[in-house]
């Protein structure tokens, strides 16, 4: 056997060399096609201005050494980085903090969350549920914008309660005699559970409690109460405790609390639209809704998140995908070198289409940002010149930005949990490292599948309001309104014609547009029809609510992308970010849910297979030449990536030994608990241990 | 508002007697369901045993402490105890001590794997590619199995060569006038990586190089190669380091090796297969796949782990559900009480066909062990006795057995990975706390999909033969044997006639075989008229040999478990069994796969439709009332399921509860650097801090 079909030993690997020459006569201008992932010049700029003074900043700027801390490092290092950003705060516009945040969640999530919390839910919480008034004093007066006087956490997930908002079981009840409210915790079920900053952080805390008056329980209202004095001793009557190790984001002290009769003040009751008069009279909101977009706030975000996010981790994968050989071609040709990983059509599978997401989350992003400013600033005047028609517009905006939103936060982080996850499979064993990212990323990301809002019982809650619309239409001519207003056609889809029945129809985005749309309004009737032998129960169409839930997130994403595309002013990024769009309509919508499309005659089984088998294919063919330059269109540093296979360089194996040789030095050659080990190889036989009891010369003895 | 229609406050929920009501009357017995899932009363009870003295030892059992471990302290006490386990072999016997790994691989992966890679692939290394001779040598006379003088490593993967084993560069050259062998690592690419002990425990290393004699290239052969001396230290020309944290598993000690000229005696070489005489003159292998077989029973392992590891987090995630309650039924009735997780429908459909999915693997870990067993057997003896037809058929064997440890191996693992997740979503905020066991177990879990063969490149490696076989039934008419014999009526298949017309036929097992098993044809044929295409070049059918190896994968386990269930003498299991088998195959294949099903016209619409809008359900509330007595039946203890929220009792909250104020006793107010942020607070306020050079009167003294 020669080494003629075998690998060359003689050459080291050169992968900087191989991610280089794909940065070669680019067709993409990688800083114009950040003017388009960031929305505008001025913004892709302000975005790199920010993430430079964090670069060289000595406590904001993470490298490998993130990875080896401790739980009790991370959380104080966390602590530290908020006091540094503390100095940021008190010169940045509120806009551009606002920014900087959203990149901090990106490179190190729990110093964003850590601070989100005080600055994004506590006082979110206060300004959807308070008066300007008292805004202006817990925020402004008292200084908490500026991570000064006040610390404050969200308190409202109990111990037993965590999805269901109504039924939490904390009681605030009136005391007309002091003209107090009694915070109190009625048993184990009602502790406060996951606050975080609670355990260690936080002087106040917004309060989800009962409000009870004269024996009358009125529902689950908010109230500001103080968890520490000055000094951060606690209060009396206030218990708290940290709840321990997490699955990620051990820098954010989640705690829990139990409040044993505390006693505030009635004026700490935040009375925007439920007020309690002196004499215990109670004035109720309009809508009960209304007193829930505290957590509008942070699910926009995480769609945000869920752009960057993506972005940087199929950076990582493309990267080492172009810089990493493995195996030879093996239709027998001569080649000498192994074949590149991105050079596999299967790989360029499983790859490019997360590219295209990122891509399309990007544009749903910065379009559910402006939508929320919008419906929150015009509800706030709304409710300032007590002007009811504008309330009730402001209503129905909230309610479609609720659909929106929720369903964007549930896809995109699953999206971007699938997204880590897979991103991390195809770097093989160097995923698992911790310096590749992956770990830490995926276990700090994961909770946002879960929190503010689970993504299933959201999907779950936005999949009722369709199938009722669809049901209004059909029984009532009703005509929808908002991103749902597809659904008013619904009675001339109910056929089994489908919607897409040739391969090259897939190139035509509104097209595969159209198909979504049918395949929801089929769906949604079928639903309905269960639901109405099941009288009015939607337990029994669950599994159908969560398939409308998540193909109505990639309708608004799909739907953003194209608009932001045919209004792009730069025709010459128009052709990539079309193949993209098209990828990302056929891999992670018509493919992924074949069997539904299937099923309900969207597609026919020829559109299908000839979809998996070329457009698909064809499609990677298409991005492949210019993957990289897609990717470094997202223009993130080495430092925010912080993955050592993951450098703009290429230079995988170069830096992944330094990185491993300078944080762990083989110079100690031996561990501290080497002298044990040694003693157990080296231990004497097991007759001698046994003192020679179960020897012959034993037995002979103690037989007789 | 009324406290009507909300959730009451004054009772503390219950979750206990909830679970406690679910084992009245039961009609499975746990103990008789153990035996069928642990293949017989004799291991059942051998099992219970080794984890009842697991479970008092005082150094191998686990607790909530268990999740506060730094990297350090887990590298410590992995190491302690294997010294603890070292007891444990000198008295077990060989197939006893398996069980006990085996076991511990459930409750404390890194140990398991520590020593595994010592007693497990060092060992098989020898035993897989050494004389018998040679094996007694290392094995016994040296006493490495006994955890004595020597601690083996497993020499395998390079820094840029994973999967291509084939491509590995590190050299062992011969240096026939020394009669030695120079083992040299050319260049960074070849540093050894990943090597799990070598970092500080191992003594020797099976290293995987390239065999040269006089300049020629023999491709990969094994060596044995000594690291350390009996005091622990590195030998001359050894270099050696830690690559640092992991995502999981940081209780192993994975290192790189770099061998600068470092000269072993030539019959450190293994050579069962592959000899080099004192004069160079090389002995090539029969088979270079033969040397290849240090993977399998890893492997197979993996198989077994896959089934305890769903066992344990789907128990959990079942008795949450039960426990917990979660909004009120939207149907109006009068009901006062929340409504309990398991009994949503979508809940049902999110977690039993993860049930249903650890009894299926169960049945294929059994088959799959006692296959390797006799395998490895027969082709030692053939080899012993230079049988020449039995060494064919054990080389068919193993071929074979390739086959299905590797279809398994990958879909199991997946499964396994997708398991942990999906439950620990299902348990909301609380399945991200460390203390319910899911982050860590899914952190130490997911490095099976990636490592002794990555399962992306498993599941392709596995679809080559599989197409060629359908090439050669169709140009060749071959017969197929094994566990593909189903390949050989391919003609039959290939049309569009649908194999399951009618939702009624899922209930039969055999039909749903078949319908894979025609899928399977229909994929391999496409795929081979794809191949023919490209002159073949298998690159551009990946993503369907992906397919291929999954569905071989449930073809494989389906098989297996129908014939347990139909050879199984207490028949008052078998309903039970059933309907776990049918929701398996609906959900888990046919449903999952449905767009290809559908493409391929293996079912109709009609079926798919109806699969999910009613048997999936049907099958899902058939196993409803008896899913906590069939995840009794794993008989996993609270020590081996160690989650806060799974134990047998049920009383999630107080145990919870407890966990956290034991661990985290409130009674530390204040964090260690709770100073440094009271400072942060307090600060004052910007302009003093700036020195007043801002203020208008500084303006007015610089201005002139």
């Amino acid at each position: 056997m020669s080494t003629k079909g075998v690998v060359s030993y003689s050459a080291a690997p050169n992968p900087a060399a191989l991610l280089q020459k794909e940065r070669e006569n680019p067709s993409v201008d990688p800083v114009k096609m950040n003017y388009f992932l960031e929305g505008s010049k001025e913004r892709s700029e302000l975005i790199r201005s920010i993430v430079q003074q964090m670069e060289r900043d000595p406590v904001l700027a993470t490298n490998a050494s993130y990875y080896h801390m401790t739980k009790d490092q991370e959380r104080e290092l966390t602590a530290l980085k908020i006091g540094r950003l503390a100095s940021y705060v008190e010169t940045d516009n509120l806009d551009d903090f606002q920014r900087r945040l959203s990149i901090i969640g990106l490179f190190d999530p729990q110093v964003g969350t850590r601070l989100g919390i005080n600055l994004g839910l506590f006082l979110s919480c206060i300004r959807g549920n308070g008066t300007a008034e008292q805004l202006q004093y817990w925020a402004f007066h008292k200084e908490t914008v500026y991570i000064k006087g006040i610390y404050g956490c969200f308190g409202m997930t109990e111990m037993a309660h965590g999805s269901n908002v109504m039924g939490l079981e904390t009681t605030a009840t009136f005391d007309k005699e002091n003209d107090e409210f009694i915070i109190n915790t009625p048993h184990i079920g009602a502790t406060k559970w996951w606050i975080g900053g609670a355990a260690h952080s936080s002087t106040h805390c917004t309060v989800y409690a009962r409000l009870i008056v004269d024996g009358e329980d009125y529902g689950v209202k908010t109230f500001v109460v103080p968890l520490r004095d000055a000094d951060h001793n606690l209060m009396p009557g206030v218990t708290v405790g940290d709840i321990g190790p997490k699955m990620g984001r051990d820098g954010i002290d989640n705690g829990w609390i139990q409040f044993s009769d505390v006693r505030i003040p009635r004026f700490f009751m935040l009375q925007k639209f439920c007020k309690v008069s002196r004499d215990g009279d109670v004035t109720l909101p309009p809508l009960e809704q209304l007193a829930y977009s505290a957590l509008l706030g942070g699910r926009v975000m995480m769609v945000l998140d869920s752009y960057r996010m993506s972005a940087r981790f199929v950076t990582v994968a493309l990267r080492y995908a172009v810089g990493r050989r493995q195996f030879k071609p093996s239709d027998g040709s001569e080649e000498s070198l192994e074949t590149q990983l991105i050079d596999y059509p299967l790989h360029q599978r499983r790859l490019l289409p997360y590219l295209a997401q990122s891509y399309v989350i990007s544009a749903a992003a910065l379009k559910l940002e402006t939508t929320i400013e919008n419906t929150l600033n015009d509800l706030d005047a709304a409710v300032e010149t007590d002007d009811l028609d504008g309330i009730m517009k402001s209503i129905d905006d909230m309610k479609s930005l609720f659909i929106d939103s929720s369903s964007l936060k549930a896809t995109c982080t699953w999206l971007t949990a699938e997204l880590i996850d897979q991103c991390r499979q195809t770097c093989g064993g160097h995923g698992y490292s911790s310096y590749s990212g992956f770990g830490k990323a995926y276990n700090d990301w994961v909770v946002q599948c879960t929190w503010e809002g689970d993504n299933t019982v959201l999907c779950i809650s936005i999949g009722k309001p369709l199938v009722k619309h669809v049901m209004a239409v059909i029984n009532d001519g009703k005509v929808v309104k908002g991103s749902s207003s597809f659904l008013t056609d619904v009675k001339d889809y109910l056929n089994d014609k489908p919607v897409i029945t040739s391969v090259s129809d897939l190139s035509d985005l509104r097209k595969v547009l159209r198909a979504i749309e049918v395949l929801l309004m089929r769906l949604c009737y079928q639903a309905s029809t269960v639901v109405k032998v099941n009288k009015g129960n939607f337990d029994y169409v669950g599994g159908e609510m969560l398939v409308i839930g998540k193909l109505k997130a990639h309708h608004y994403m799909l739907k953003e992308f194209i608009e932001r595309v045919e209004s792009i002013e730069d025709k010459s990024l128009v052709p990539h970010l079309l193949n993209l769009g098209r990828l990302y309509g056929a891999s992670h919508v018509l493919d992924k849910f074949s069997g539904d499309f299937l099923a309900y005659s969207v597609l026919t089984t020829n559109v299908v297979s000839e979809m998996s088998g070329y457009f698909i294919p064809d499609m990677c063919k298409a991005i492949r030449p210019h993957c990289i330059m897609l990717s470094d269109s997202f223009q993130q540093s080495d430092m925010l990536i912080n993955s050592s296979i993951g450098n703009y360089d290429g230079n995988i194996y170069e830096n992944y030994f330094n990185t491993v040789k300078t944080n762990n030095p083989p110079s100690n050659m031996k561990a501290p608990y080497s002298a044990k080990f040694e003693a157990l190889l080296n231990r004497a036989s097991k007759e001698i241990r046994d003192r020679g009891e179960k020897s012959e010369e034993a037995a002979e003895i103690l037989s007789k």
